[in-house]
């Protein structure tokens, strides 16, 4: 199991992103080994991927409670890099990889102060009906949205 | 980027464990879309994770202040394969897949009531120095301990 | 502010309480000072709290999609008499102090292995409406269910 | 149990807030009731404490591994006024309300953005020595800047 096999160039990989969501590490999210706890930084990227979806202009509609939808993580993954303690003010860099049908890989990164990783990850998300749990195939103008924002070009 | 492509044979795979922690879904851990929240997975995997290794004779050392070296993780990852809801009553199964020189990968497993697999998860832990932040070689007896315990054969 | 002034007599109020969840110490709920997180109580509280409720025999309406009521919690409070840590196994106490007409005042006892307490609680919970957000009486026969368990006889 | 019992007149205690921390509700802080989970406030005033600590320059030393004393909470109260939901931008302000010798009572108050209190609160931070777990009295100039921020006049 290579580490972060989801990167191919870092060099490259990392000047693709432009969002980011600025976080400061809470106490209550480290342990009593002094660092962040491992835990925490899905918590992370789950904030910055609906920042990053309200940001292209999603998000809105898979909140209303008449929504057919809604996006579910399929998977998550996390390269933790270097030790993160309490109060680092940290960028989490979010980007859309690679769109399918239904769902979007969505690509994680968090910058340290100094400039350097402290986490990578990655997590495919999928829309799904809320009645079947079936994916349902994005519409044209939301996956317009995600491909505008895509990074890998086919 | 295959779902679950640490897992060659999952009929084999699934068979190899044997440890398993009891968990219960509580009510903070579900979110507004009604189901477990996707970043609670890995508490479970922390908690099981840890739970496996003091059944086989780990973490107390790990635990006591003058200790040098604390184990960390160095990545995680998880597959989720159905949505879980609050009150299920979950087994969430661990092993040693395969052990490193300083380091061992973790393969996770939560099954539902009904049997079938709620998700699925890997991750690798390394030994470090507390001091210096590098991997620290296991010990010949945890070594022994861990590989005793793994299921991969060479 | 008299520390815990919602208990007159602490060993009758002690004595007084029958159920109790176990539950043990996760790593990811210490925090960098080596012990307990003060925010963690009251996830203990919830979950308590709510497997009492299933023991008298509430919860299953609350839960299902149809149900026009919620519980909610109108306040919370917790006494930290002791500093708790990783791995300590505890006895999470609960008891219905008292029953109003639409609310309860459940009462929290958190005991560590010693016997000793670590921290106490109380808290209301309102039955609320979903629509209108306002009280809603409880049924009779839930009422009864309470009274039958509450603790301060009138 | 009045609620908010350490809220004499509601309009002059509210005045006397001036510090305060933006904190946006995460989803993963929701639950399937689609609100605000009752044990995230506690995280809120958490953090809101220590930015406030910082503020008056406390902390510091707290958190070097050669400090001989941290804080520790002797007690928490929340009084939840009204649901909240997700993405809805709070103001976390906290006060000072009084000092003791080794302690000090903070109050909190959680605004909408339609200026409404969403929560209110309080909770007595107590500083210990970490040997002996016995509460240690404020040094001078600690006390001073306490003092000169604290809200009741004696």
């Amino acid at each position: 199991m290579g580490k972060a096999n989801y990167i191919d160039d870092f060099h490259k990989w990392e000047k693709e992103f432009e969002f980011f969501l600025p976080v400061r590490v809470r106490f209550s999210e480290t342990d009593m080994f002094g660092h962040l706890n491992n835990t925490v930084p899905f918590i992370y990227f789950e904030e910055a991927r609906i920042e990053y979806f309200k940001s292209i202009g999603f998000m809105q509609e898979w909140l209303l409670p008449e929504s057919e939808t809604i996006p579910v993580v399929a998977d998550l993954q996390c390269d933790f890099l270097q030790q993160i303690y309490f109060d680092e003010q940290l960028k989490l860099y979010v980007k859309a990889e690679s769109v399918g049908n239904s769902s979007v890989d969505i690509h994680y990164m968090a910058k340290k102060e100094d400039g350097s990783s402290g986490f990578v990850g990655r997590g495919t998300m999928v829309q799904i009906s809320k009645r079947t749990g079936r994916g349902v195939p994005w519409a044209k103008e939301m996956r317009n949205l995600l491909v505008s924002n895509e990074k890998i070009e086919f």
